[in-house]
Order: C-alpha cells, then structure tokens, then sequence
C-alpha cells in the first residue's frame, strides 16, 4: 500500500509518501481502508518528535481517519464492522492513519450514521471530542464561564457553538481583528481581540464580571500568563495544545497567592475514560451534530503525494479551514 | 517608634529606617513589642512590588516577628495575652513587623512555649508553617517520596528533617556541589546537584525508582521543566516560591500527554485552614522541635539602621542561614 512515513522523530524533512507493508489485524482488530485524513495539530507534534506516542520508527503518519472496514482480525465486534463505514483512531503504538490502510482496535471504530459523510466522519475523534470534552469537563466542575484562546479555530467554534447550547458563556480570544466578526457570525457573544493595546485590560473585567474561572489554552507560550493573570484567585488553565511551540510561562506569584493551577487537558481519552453509556451518548450527540455544533470547515482535500504542499498550507494558516488527504481516489 | 518602611512598591531604593506612627490596637487585636523579625524571601517578593497583600503605602515591611505582648485592644483574648512573649504574623491590610512595635489579631499571635527563644520564635510562621504544611499536604494527598529543589535553604532543611521523621523519601536538590555534604550530614538520603552534567538523567532515574510524584518548588524559570519531565506520569508541581525572579517554565507537552499539573502552594495559610485541634497540634509540634527539625540557622543579626546591608548580605548567600533585625536594643 501507499502511506505517507515520518522516517525520522523531529525532522519533517524525512517525510515520505511510499510504498510500505500492508497491516494485518489481529483479534478484536480490523484493517479500514482509509478514505479521507485530516491533518491535526497533533500531527505536527508528532512529526516534531514532541508526542510520547511509542509508535516504532519509521512510522506511518496520523491519529484519525474515516473509512470502510474490509477484514477482521477475528472476534464477533471486529466482524460485525466488516462492511461498514468507520470513524476511526489508530494505535498508539502501531502506524497511523495517513495511508490507504490502517489497523486499529475495535474500540477505536466509531460506525458512522447514514448521513455523516466520510469527510466530516474523518475528523470526528480529535476536535469535536476535544471540544465537546473541555465544555463538558467545565461544565461538571461547576465553572460559570470559560476563557479559549485560538478561538478561531475549527475546535474554538466548536465551542463556541457548545457555548450557545449548554448556555454556558465562554470569552473567545482571537489573534487578529478580522477574526471578531467571524467568531460573532456564528454566534459568539464575547470576542476579544489579543492584538488590542487594552486586551488584558478587557480580560481582566469580562473574566471578573462572568467568573471565568478556567480557561482553554491552545497556546502555550506568554499566552498562559496573560490569560491566568486576567482570571479570578482560585482559576485553572486546561492546556490542551501548544501552537506557538514555546513552553507555558506563568509568573509563580499568581500561583502562590491567587490559588491558579495549570493542567494538561487531553479531549480523546478524557472521553473514552467515560462509562460506557455515557460515551455512547457522547458519541451520538456529536455525530448527531457533525454538519452544524462539531462542524469541521474544509479548506482543501490533497491527494497523498502532495504531502508538502499540505503541510505548508496547513501550518501557514491553521484557523482557515481542515487540510485533508483524500486516499479514495487510487493514487 | 522607629521602622524600616517602604515607600514605593517595587523600588528597593525607596526603603527607609525612621520614625513612623505607634499604631493602635482595636477590638481582638494586640500591640506587639518586637524584639526580633527574620528576613525572609516573601519580604523580597513584597518590596518587589509582587505580593498582592493590599498594604497601605508607604509601609512597614515584614511579614513575622516575635516580641511580647505589651497592651490589649479589647476583648478577653487579646487581654490574656498582654505580658506574654509571641511569635506572631502581621495583618495583609496593615504595617509590618519590621518595627518597635505591631499591631495584629489575637489569631495571628502564638504564645511560646517557655523554652522557645525570641531569636527562634520569630521564625516560627513562615518556613516551618509551610515545610510542615508541604510535607503533611505531600503525606495526605498519598504521594510516596517528594523532590524538593533550593534544598540548602533552611525551609529545605527542615524538609529533610521532616522526611526522615516522618518516613516520607524526599529527592534533595541542591545547586552547587558543597551542598550535598551538608545536606548528607543533616541527615539526607537522597541528594542530587543541579550542575552535574547528567543530573536530569538521574533526577528521572531516582523519581520513577521511588515513584516522586510531588515537587516543591522554591525556584521557578527553567527548573519547573526539568523537575516536571523526570517526574513520572500524573505528578503535580508544588510552586512555593519564586527565588530564580523568572516565570515558570514548562512544556506543554508534559501537561497534555504526561498529565502533569503545576499548582501554586502558599504554606501559612494551609495550616491556618486546618480545624482548630489540628492547627493547635502542628503549632505544638513545631515549637516543642524547634530547635531541632524546624530549626533555623542564623547568619547575622543586624541593626534595625543597617537595613541596607542587611538586605544585601541576606540575597547574596540565601542558603547560609537566616539573616534577622534585633529590635530589643534600642536604637
């Protein structure tokens, strides 16, 4: 088969699109054969060498896809997917999902409804999980309002729209001006600009005045600080993403004398560690929701071997639209 | 009476030695003579201008002390104090303890015990209040061994001592090679140096071996990442302090795929949360060993006049034991 390989941790020049060998499921495994991968920022941290993910060296690319199960490893779950159209998370210690096939667990499958296309199903384990998980998480820990950043992001609207649902107010924080209007587009109520000389300044009150006390960092880097330094003495950073590629920096005096507290926030597993029904209903809500709440918008299907040009397109403007590679065409 | 006052928040030029009012003790307060005051890192963080302790400016620096008791403000508690020696905070909204005479609430006061030195006692409310409250938080939360960095200090010290009492293994780190003799001699298992060459390497080794999944931190800047990332997966980062004067550092990464977490810890007030036979119980036990496990060497004790120098020779060499201002003398 045809797969796009990192032969070397850290050095994306080592990428290639080639020939490599064609992955056997073993019991209560199956093979898919992949139709559609989007490129996630945890791609680019994998290529980067910065995901502890222990997949073996060289490694075909990708976390997610979507796509049709064509064999069994054996086990009634792994048969009964046989046929079917799958979203889909590969292995964490077996290669990704940017090829024409890829194995996986049984419980990495997530059988696609009838109307979800396989485009938007290519994109459902990452983002809309991660999104619906950080409201969901907010939520259950009683926070009144939340602070995101990168708002402008396919994940940012994501909650932006779970905001409007689960009536639970959310600060957007967008980079450049023309990102307020689009965020107010589709229903944002709070839109703050970081290029704004008065930036902190409106922070500081909005965050007061709603009792934002978490907030979701994509950022990394001064971004932490600034944020935490805005919220109310007792407020946690969930960060989740690291897109400026610097290390979090957070003055200590605001965690010793304003009580703040900065973990790491992981959406997949935060969800699969949930019972079994409540997972399902996870999973249903947002396939029921995947073409409005989780709605990933598209910039531009590649064909495999056009790997750079994607790559390139998608670091130069991440909050434009998805990348994806399109595998269903024969390459 | 005389004081050392600052007169500008963040200005360490702006520190005098003068004459400043007698302050009046109300209703459940009490008008302390001190006798002696320590100078301690949290008096630093306040003339820098980052502690949020809404003091009136200008203001009498310092933060504890000990002296007697020598008039009431009314009400029977603050009456049964009158005459007696105490080691005692100053209030966050009023002047310090660097000074003839404080004024503070009953609650804020600790009689000594008989046997406890003015010298000693002054010292009793901050580095032993948070070591002891470090070390019980550690203990309580289940954590099996701790890392603690600025090791030498003589909070770091009574956290050696604690861990041998108490049975709780604690990773010493210390920045200079001298440092781990002495630190052996007091009693330490487990001392590692900053500056060996392949220290990170065997800070992760000893912190799985142990399974370290707690750190105290008194450092920030970069070694909140070097910490984090030999701590196995799920460990917090306790910040205690900020002596490096830099951010916390820490990749992202860490707290995403490692669960890690970074949270501030402000020792006195843990203690101060404690029900009342609990709290009684730990103050009892750090005077009854308070010239043992919470003993604070001292350096120098200077003249109130000699502020300047006091200050300068304390921020040199902050491991060489406590560096205090005797009051008792008449100045």
């Amino acid at each position: 088969m045809k797969a796009i390989v990192l032969n070397r941790k850290g050095d994306r020049q080592s990428i290639e699109y080639k020939d490599f060998d064609l992955p056997k499921p073993a019991q209560d495994e199956v093979l898919v054969k992949v139709a559609v991968t989007p490129i996630n920022p945890s791609d680019l941290i994998f290529i980067d060498g910065n995901n502890p993910t222990p997949r073996p060296m060289p490694s075909v690319i990708g976390f997610e896809g979507a796509g049709t199960v064509v064999e069994s490893g054996g086990g009634s779950q792994a048969d009964a997917l046989v046929g079917k159209n799958v979203a889909c998370r590969g292995l964490p210690d077996r290669d990704g999902t940017w090829a024409e096939f890829v194995v996986t667990k049984v419980d990495r499958c997530i059988p696609l409804m009838p109307e979800v296309s396989l485009e938007q199903g290519a994109m459902l384990l990452i983002n809309p999980l991660t999104a619906w998980a950080l409201m969901s998480s907010a939520r259950q820990a009683g926070h009144k309002c939340a602070i995101q950043n990168a708002a402008g992001s396919a994940l940012g609207k994501m909650v932006v729209r779970l905001s409007r649902q689960w009536n639970l107010p959310v600060i957007n924080v967008v980079r450049h001006s023309k990102g307020v209007a689009a965020l107010k587009k589709i229903g944002a109520e709070h839109v703050l600009c970081s290029a704004d000389q008065d930036f902190q300044a409106q922070l500081k009150e909005l965050a007061h005045q709603l009792s934002a006390t978490v907030a979701f960092d994509a950022v990394a880097g001064d971004q932490c600080n600034i944020i935490l330094s805005a919220m109310p003495a007792g407020s946690e950073l969930w960060v989740y993403g690291g897109l400026s590629g610097e290390h979090c920096k957070i003055d200590p005096m605001l965690l010793i004398y304003q009580d703040k507290t900065v973990k790491g926030f992981w959406g997949p597993p935060t969800v699969y560690k949930l019972e079994k029904t409540q997972f399902d209903a996870a999973i249903l809500e947002i396939q029921q929701n995947l073409d409005s709440t989780f709605k990933s918008d598209v910039r531009r299907v590649y064909m495999p071997a056009e790997f750079e040009q994607a790559l390139n397109d998608y670091t130069s403007s991440m909050g434009d639209g998805k990348v994806l590679f399109g595998w269903s065409q024969g390459n």
